[in-house]
Parts: structure tokens; C-alpha cells; sequence
């Protein structure tokens, strides 16, 4: 034994989820998974750990280097804690490729860790819905998975004045780049990479980022002049057709017969951390003036399966983290007051009756359907009992003394309205079931 | 670039959730989440990785030392991916006692990684389903956990003939081991472990161990004498009254209230493989002949939350993993052959509608619930549209070719009944409601 106490917290950047702080996940949670099964996406999910290979290839160097968690098991296999889903979900596709019906729609729900700074919006351990496409190369599928955000983004309560759709393409970036700016394919890598965090850093910073790689001061002016123009003026300053400009106008006209182009726009400034991005790419923006924050992100990645195995299959999706999102809910009074999920009714305990009828009425109430806890301590107070139950949220209390027993009788508190009924025992259900309703 | 491909199996032991396979998972967890909730029980979860002191103190030799996957954070702080769930409930009880009411009905559905070899009903990443009740330390507790694991067997379709729940008591061990073989403290844990081990050990190496801890062949067969005696003969054997045994009856008189007794029997061989164990223990055991296994179990700690600070918090619990649980559903049976959550609707496209006619059709369809997914490709034929709706499972098709649209109908085909009707585009969301309900 020792004298000294461990202690209760829990690991930096981790969170505990005690039943409150549970209601609001699964509230989240439940809103996520509906819609994503509204635009007829399949759930799956994967294991917690991954070869760090798995990473190494293709998630960018500052998530590689800097945020994954990883270790050697006993057998010397280097692995990692999963940072993020899209590597996950290309090898299971890979694994599988011969058996699956493409396109494929998946969604998940799952945890993730990364070695980050806890602050606002940031955590090291963070739940994400991810939501993909594989095996669907047009611009439909890139429209679909805007549409599912927007409807996301809606089903929360949110409105076209909190929140913005800022879409881009890499195949764009990566043209103007080389068209406008002559620069080569070995600086376009570091230059996003710059433009990604632009929002993030000082202006003298990003300036020093791209003198550093090679740019040159009239070069950055601009590119700061593309940042301010719109996709038609881009497309047509370049000296040949682009790819990604081309899709982008696809998609915006889709987007609009979708009926969501309203919270929608072109930004040519996005192009997300990830390597893997190779096409439309795009990031969720609060939209409230003091809290311009990216909410989110995603877009196509066309070689991601290519990695497992000699096959093309493009994918296109995101991954919507919990953390921030809580904040942005919170700024933006989405949280409804009643998140559901109480505990239903409790079973009031007198010490002139034997417990093992309430352990009968209990399994009766069971039976039908509703939900109970008996309060194990029959000598406490009716006072402590009912404090009890309000404190733990209960939507009832019944109650069977010795004189209920005798007449066949129970007696049920609302404990809102504070209304108390007398109820027959034999018909109890039935009545209780309708109270339940009308509350 | 490499030309060598990554794998793309998952990391040994752990297993990918296709949408199959989540359906299966999703079945059981909302199957045990009822019956949790039934019985008044909150949902709660923590993070996946705690401090690796949390499990050195009280989680028992084997598990820390072989089999707890740990590595130092980039502070140096010494991590683990939890094992268990137990030590993080003790935890967070701890961290908030002046704020939480006692008792606490708490529930989890949470993953777990062991270095284990992975073998039959054994991985390296298993879910659990964790359910304690806190702050309670009569039997009253005990005997209500008992009824929550016979609720969920049933719950599953498991009746008396599939499964035991064997009980026994740490304090009624620690008795007899000091009372009628003798031995001191030091050897009561390692007696504990041979006797954990014994039903999956040859009987040369049980007895080995023993003899190793300094026990007697004579008292060997004192205790195989004991493993076969009820409770009331060895209480009656002992020289003073047991605290263990005389709980055990009250236990038995209570399960027998709730009316679970069937299912329930004493077995001194009980004891369970966690240190921290210190009353009631149980293990629910597969009861078909050719599969006799232990499926789960659980018991009374009564020292965890003291770990974190000075107080008595006792709580008693389980949890019950996935891997065991669903070799146990196969082999006798009890997986229905409808999962349920298979997609709902395809909507079929043709060549010669506007694309933008099928995006809102779906919206429509989504808007009066019917949960819905486009097929992509327009060029593709009916048959192959058709195949695929029925590959993925949905259990309709929705047809609207040129005629469809100019006249204001809908085709809709029942895939399972082949059944196919013309709707009004105007009513066509009750009508599929209909349908879908009456299937």
C-alpha cells in the first residue's frame, strides 16, 4: 500500500464523459448518424490502432512527425493510435475490392488522437464523423458531399448567417501555380502548406514562409490578387483550360440545383493540410464575425486505395471533429435545454413493505416498457428519496407503500408538474405509458 | 513513390466493421444499451488512453505486466490504451464525489485493446458493455447486477438451457483458505490465480502451482472437496461465521425475489482474475456441453476509489465483451437473420432526365423521412442500377424516367416482393411510408 493518492484526472487534452456531458454526445451523435443514413450512407468503422506506415505514406508531414501517437508492441510492429479516418477506410476498401459493390457511401463515428496543444476547439483525444464516397470519380459525388454538410450543418439548427462552405480544388491551386506564378512541383507542396495556415499566422511570418521556398515579393502580391478573384476571372487569366476550374463551375451549378448553393462559395485560399487532397477540396467557416474559425473539412483523394494495391479508386468525404463543433453550437445557441435521455421513473422504497415487491413492480413496469431504478435504501426519507429523483433527472416517482399494497393501488408523481395520481396497479402500465407520452 | 504496396490487412487482433459486420455490432450494443436503460442505468465513457498507474495499482499481475499495450507520451508521461474499464469508472467517481448523488447506475459501451495471442473468442481489440452501480454496499446491489446480466441474456434470446451464472464470494475464499487449509495472506492471492486458472490448465500443472506456493497435497483435496460442497456445508464447516457466506444466502433469497434463481448457482471455483475484487463474484458460463466457457463476469470492488483520495466509495459491476459474446450467438443460434439497417431507398436515374430532377426528388423523399441515396451513374442500365439496389440491400427502388415525370408519377419497387406500383408524385411520401411500414 502506499500513502500517496493517484490522481483523478484524466490524461491531458483527454475528456470524461459523465452521463450529462453523455446526453450531449449522443444528442450529437444521434443528429449526425440520421442524416448521414437520410443521403443512404452505409456505418463502418476500424480498428483504434494502425500500422504507422499506414500514416508515413501520405497524411503530411506535420500530423506524421509531430501529432501521431505511436509505439513498438512487443513483436517490434510500430503502430499508431489513429489520428484520422481516410487512411483507415482506403485499406479497407483495398482489403475488399473484389467483394464491394462501388460506389461505396460509408460513414463512421470513432475517436481519434492527436499530440496537440490543448487549447479552444483543440483537444488530444476528439470523436469525428467522417462521411466518404469511393469509387465515384465525377463531380456528383463531390456535390453529394457538400449536400450531406449543408444538411448536417441544418440539422443542427444552423442557418446560412452562421456558417459558410468555402470550396476550392487542388487541380486549380496547382495550376495557377505553375501558370501564374512559373513555380515548380517541388515548391506548390510547401506554398499550400503556407496558404493553409495564412489565416493562422502573421502576415510577416507567411511572407518569410514563402521567401524561404523561393518566392519572390512580386509573386506573393499575386497571389494575394487570386485570393480576392473570382473562379472565372482565375480560369480565364490562365493560358490554358483547367481541369479543376472546370469542375469547380460542374459543381457550383449542381450545388445550386441541390438547393444549397445559398451557404456556398469559391475561396481560392483553401486548400487543407492533407497530401492526400488531389482534387475539390473544401472547409466549413464560422460565419459569425468573432469567432472566423474553420469548423471542418474534406475533399477528393484519388490515390489513397492505390496505396494497398494496383487499383484506381477515387474517394471524396470529410471529417467532422466534435470539438470545435461544441464550440460553435454553444456560440451559436444550438444546444437545445432538453437533450433527452433521463432516466424514466423511480421506484420510491417504504420500510413497512417487503423490497421483493419492489422488485415485482419493478420487472412489471420492465415489461412494459418502462424503465425503472429501485432506491435500494428502504429506510430513507420519502423527502431524500424525492430529492433523489429530481436530482437525477427522473421524469417520475412511484410510489407503493403499505396501503397502496393492500388496495391494489400505486401512486406516480410527475416531477415537473409536481401532478400526483393515484393509479389502479392492474391497468398501471397502460396509464403510466400515457403520461409519459403527454410530457 | 514505392513501388511496394502497404498492407492492407488490419493490425493483427483487431478487426475492420464493414457495413456488415456493423449491423451485427450495432444490433448487439442497442441490445444492451435497452436493457441498461430497463434498469434505470446512465451511459458514461472516458477517454482511450489513461495514466498507466492506473492499472499497475489494482488490476492484477498478468494484465499489467503482459498484456496492457503502454509508451511514454513526448513529456514523458507513461500512457496506456485502456485494458479495462473499471479503474476510469473508480477515476471519475473520484473526481466529482461532492458533486455526484450515490448511488450511480452507470453503463458504457467502449473498446478495449490486450496483448493477447488472438485465438477463438480472444483479440487484441474487443468492445465491452461495462455496467456498475457505485456507491451502494449492500447485497441489494449485488443482486440487482445479477439481474441485469440475466435481463440481457435473455434479452438476446438466451434462456436457461444456453447459460449459468456462477456466484461465489472473495470474502467466503479468503475464509475457508484461512480457516480450513491454513494458509497465510501472502499465499491467498496465488491459490486465487491457480484456482482462476483451473477449468483452462491441465491438472499436473494446477497442482504444480500450488505445491510451488508451499500447499499441501492433503489440503489439494481439501479444497477440490470444497469446490464441490453448497454453500451452507461449507459455511457449516467453517469455525466462525463468514461475512461472504452469510451475504451469498442473502443474495441467493434475493435473486430468488427477482425471480432469476434459475439461472443462477453457487460455485466456490469463482474468483475471478482482477485483484481488485474484494465481495461478490460472478461468471456467466456457456452451458452447451461441447462449449463450456466462461462468456463474462464481474464483481464487488470495494477499494478503487480510494486509490484517488480518502474515501469509501464501494462499487459493484461487469463488463461484457464483444469476441466470447458473439461465438456464444452463433453457436446457439440467436442471431436474427434480419439485422435491420440496411439503406432504405435507391432512386434510379435515366439518361434522358435532367440530373437535377433526381437531386430533388431525393430532397422531397428526405424531407418526409424516407432515406434515400441517388445512383450516380445515369448512363448505367436499369438492370444495373437494379442489381446494385438489391447487392447493397435497399428495400426499394424509385423509378422516374421521362413519361414519369412529364405525367407527375413515381415507380416504386418492393425489392424483396418484386412488387411494383405507380404513384402520385404529389402523395408519394405517405404512400411509401405505407409501404415501408407494412414490410
Amino acid at each position: 500500500m502506499t500513502d500517496q493518492f493517484l490522481t483523478s484526472k484524466p490524461y491531458k487534452g483527454t475528456r470524461d464523459f459523465y452521463p450529462d456531458e453523455m446526453r450531449m454526445r449522443a444528442w450529437v451523435f444521434s443528429t449526425m448518424r440520421r442524416v448521414a443514413e437520410d443521403f443512404g450512407y452505409e456505418e463502418m468503422s476500424g480498428p483504434i490502432v494502425e500500422r504507422f506506415d499506414l500514416y508515413a505514406a501520405k497524411s503530411g508531414e506535420e500530423l506524421v512527425n509531430e501529432q501521431i501517437y505511436h509505439f513498438e508492441d512487443k513483436s517490434g510492429r510500430r503502430l499508431a493510435i489513429r489520428p484520422e479516418m481516410t487512411p483507415t477506410v482506403a485499406r479497407m476498401v483495398a482489403a475488399r475490392l473484389e467483394q464491394l459493390t462501388l460506389p461505396l457511401r460509408w460513414y463512421s463515428i470513432a475517436n481519434f488522437m492527436r499530440y496537440e496543444r490543448p487549447q479552444k476547439g483543440r483537444l488530444r483525444e476528439h470523436w469525428q464523423l467522417n462521411v466518404d464516397v469511393l469509387g465515384e470519380s465525377t463531380v456528383r459525388a463531390d456535390a453529394e458531399i457538400i449536400g450531406v454538410v449543408a444538411a448536417l450543418m441544418r440539422s443542427f439548427g444552423a442557418d446560412g448567417s452562421m456558417f459558410r462552405i468555402k470550396i476550392s480544388d487542388r487541380r486549380l491551386f496547382n495550376d495557377v501555380l505553375r501558370n501564374l506564378l512559373d513555380v515548380g512541383d517541388n515548391e506548390i507542396q510547401t506554398i499550400s502548406k503556407a496558404v493553409d495556415k495564412r489565416a493562422k499566422i502573421s502576415r510577416e511570418d507567411y511572407e518569410a514562409w514563402l521567401a524561404e521556398s523561393g518566392i519572390a515579393k512580386e509573386k506573393i502580391a499575386l497571389l494575394d490578387d487570386v485570393f480576392e478573384s473570382s473562379l472565372s476571372d482565375i480560369a480565364g487569366r490562365l493560358s490554358s483550360a483547367s481541369q479543376g476550374a472546370e469542375s469547380l463551375e460542374t459543381l457550383f451549378s449542381l450545388l445550386d440545383q441541390a438547393g444549397v448553393s445559398d451557404v456556398c462559395q469559391f475561396d481560392f485560399a483553401i486548400v487543407r493540410g492533407f497530401d492526400y487532397y488531389t482534387g475539390m477540396v473544401f472547409e466549413v467557416e464560422d460565419a459569425s464575425p468573432d469567432n472566423r474559425r474553420s469548423l471542418f473539412g474534406g475533399g477528393r483523394y484519388d490515390n489513397l486505395v492505390g496505396l494497398f494495391r494496383k487499383s484506381e479508386v477515387s474517394g471524396v468525404g470529410f471529417g467532422f471533429g466534435d470539438v470545435t463543433f461544441q464550440d460553435f453550437l454553444t456560440a451559436h445557441g444550438l444546444i437545445p435545454s432538453d437533450l433527452g435521455g433521463r432516466p424514466t421513473a423511480l421506484i420510491v422504497t417504504f420500510d413497512g413493505v417487503a423490497y421483493a415487491e419492489y422488485l415485482k413492480l419493478a420487472e412489471e413496469l420492465r415489461s412494459g416498457g418502462i424503465a425503472n431504478a429501485v432506491y435500494f435504501d428502504q429506510g430513507a426519507k420519502l423527502k431524500k428519496q424525492m430529492q433523489f429523483a429530481e436530482r437525477k433527472g427522473f421524469a417520475l416517482a412511484v410510489l407503493l407503500g403499505e396501503d397502496e399494497l393492500a388496495s391494489g393501488k400505486i401512486v406516480v408523481k410527475q416531477m415537473a408538474s409536481r401532478r400526483q395520481l393515484t393509479l389502479d396497479r392492474a391497468d398501471c402500465v397502460e396509464q403510466i405509458t400515457k403520461m409519459l407520452e403527454d410530457t
